[in-house]
């Protein structure tokens, strides 16, 4: 049941490893379920209680944690032999007395590894003060370092392996678009069509269904377009409405988001205008990209392109992205904003998406890519254009 | 588009302070996206970059922080005032040079809320640890304490408006369950079947659609329903599977969460025997909640109906939940388990759930409750039964 062979998650250690010893870690803690699928393979929406991976330095294969009721998920779903896969019991969870982290603390004693400067992830959903706090408790004499980037900087260069899965996910993309641009509608409630996306994301294509993706439909339309991560409601679409689509497709949790807009009714000239300011700006970028440049290159090519327009862009506009879990489908290394020097390398990927919200409206365009030998690609095949309804 | 009155926001603000000032708290920042909704009613998916909520003790609104891009969406979704919508530069977000805190530590500044006592969330998906450090290094004179459980426990008890949420979501969680049951047979892929999940959490009712769910549906087949979180594969059901379905309804993200399991093909007689023990033990159980009684004395009552069968259940059997974001719906205050002396009163909500994993397959058969004056209201009617298919 594992998505990748053997070999391929040995190499990921591998090159885990390598980066623990540059940054002086013995153990790595990783807690981010991206993080953990990726090393071990782990696949299971346990990650709302305390569970991971170590990374020993002197230990061929990883160690996954976790509650024991989702260690035979363990089992089911990673690379891993049975003897590193430990489950801690129930009242560990949510308790006011104990912490999962004295079972993690435990963990490392037995393998002989207390007095060790262990990496942790100090910027993450999935890593609380908490745990900090009881690790340092029960292993007064280990060293914590940050390694919130580590795997995420691993995961970066994606194999052909994973860049399948991503044209997989991409695939479903292109059809939920289509989907959610056919049933959008005056009438028709936003409910409705968001419905629509999710069963077009989760049924996928005759060959493949589809998974969760790590961010809802954002789906707004009217004056809720003005801001950038509102859901649907109850309201029924009207002539005039601006209609924001950020969705996705994902397959085996690697993702392809893609972003377009609809307006219903008659075009206002103004959106007419940033519509065709923002989709030349997204061409000329895309062209522009190649190995070798920068991230805030990109978004240097960005700028030009849309100046002597209305257009201002004060937020980044894009980052990179690839196998991930909620809250965030973007990988937290690279973004496409000044001051990033991150320089492109084939199969890197990243999600362009220069998103524009005005205090009345938005409009949006986005384009997954990833870096090619010598240019880009873009994952999605879809019109880039603001669709009239 | 408020979901409640502002008076009821004021009361929630009110309770929070009686808890602050009970714990010595002068100032609470709060980020778990539940809490911060509670509080001011902000709605959307942008809880993946730093957030959150500050109530000061002599302030009479609370103070929302954000992203600048989500801001207007924190203008249209809380009762709060414009001044008090504070939206922080782009730059700040997943930044290695700066970090959102210290923009939160500069409106502690601004409001001369600095050498205080600072209630934090410290085992929260959403307060980091990087958070903690930046808020010691920018506020040096401050105190923090954990403030963990403050606001989850103002939301244990629900208002009148909140048990009407969880009542819509429950029909919606019936209308699930039943598609989905209705969906499952041998040929069928797993993935479809998720999809017409989706599908009928997100269209509801024809007088209100649903909203995302805070848990992915949870529905292992075969051998894969020996842990408790899988979710759903390309694989086709077979004659002689085993299906557990754990799924829920949403509306103003407030939750119904709602397990059955499938059998497809013969009844093995160990499995019919399981069923039979956990549906009878619910059912006793059930019968024994009524106010004043303690969350152990729930679990005691649970473990003594099912004495002297085959039925082993060494976790929790429910926990409190409602409003929720992903990744979890509970609520993370009081469990139905040894040891937790939580008293239960009106209006308190939980999910019954004493799910079931044995090494080759799993039976789950769960309800939603709330505490009523004298006993206790299941929020969902479905059959409690093992379903044939």
């Amino acid at each position: 049941m594992l998505c990748f062979e053997k070999s391929e998650f040995k190499e990921r250690i591998k090159r885990t490893k390598e980066l623990m010893d540059q940054n002086g870690i013995e153990v790595l803690l990783a807690t981010h379920p991206a993080n953990l699928n990726y090393l071990t393979g782990y696949d299971g929406w346990s990650f709302y209680v305390h569970q991971g991976v170590l990374v020993l330095k002197d230990e061929d294969e990883p160690i996954w944690f976790g509650r024991e009721q989702d260690s035979n998920g363990a089992r089911l779903t990673t690379w891993i032999k049975k003897e590193n896969i430990y489950g801690y019991q129930d009242d560990y969870v949510q308790s006011l007395v104990k912490h999962p982290m004295t079972y993690v603390a435990g963990i490392l004693k037995e393998k002989g590894y207390t007095g060790r400067n262990i990496g942790v992830e100090m910027d993450n959903y999935y890593f609380t003060p908490r745990c900090l706090q009881q690790l340092k408790k029960d292993l007064p004499e280990a060293k914590f370092k940050d390694a919130n980037r580590l795997v995420p900087l691993v995961r970066q260069i994606k194999s052909e392996q994973e860049i399948e899965y991503m044209k997989m996910a991409s695939r479903i993309a292109e059809n939920v678009m289509q989907v959610a641009i056919d049933y959008i509608k005056t009438g028709v409630r936003e409910g409705d069509a968001a419905a629509a996306v999710y069963q077009a994301q989760i049924s996928g294509t005759e060959e493949y269904t589809g998974d969760y993706t790590a961010i809802a439909p954002i789906m707004p339309s009217a004056e809720r377009t003005s801001t950038a991560h509102l859901t649907w409601t109850d309201r029924r679409y009207e002539k005039g409405d601006v209609v924001l689509l950020e969705l996705a497709g994902s397959k085996y949790k690697y993702h392809a988001p893609l972003s377009r807009t609809v307006f219903i009714g008659q075009l206002p000239q103004e959106l007419a205008e940033i519509a065709k300011v923002v989709v030349d700006g997204l061409n000329k970028t895309l062209d522009f990209i190649e190995p070798g440049v920068t991230c805030e290159q990109v978004e240097e090519k960005w700028r030009e392109s849309i100046s002597g327009s209305k257009v201002v862009k004060e937020s980044r506009v894009g980052y990179s992205y690839g196998l991930n879990y909620p809250p965030d489908w973007g990988e937290h290394t690279a973004s496409l904003r000044p001051g990033d020097k991150t320089i492109l390398k084939p199969n890197m990927t990243f999600h362009f998406m220069p998103g524009i919200w005005l205090d009345d409206f938005g409009f949006e365009c986005s384009e997954p890519f990833r870096v090619t030998e010598d240019g880009c690609e873009t994952f999605c095949n879809f019109p880039r254009k603001l669709f009239l309804k």
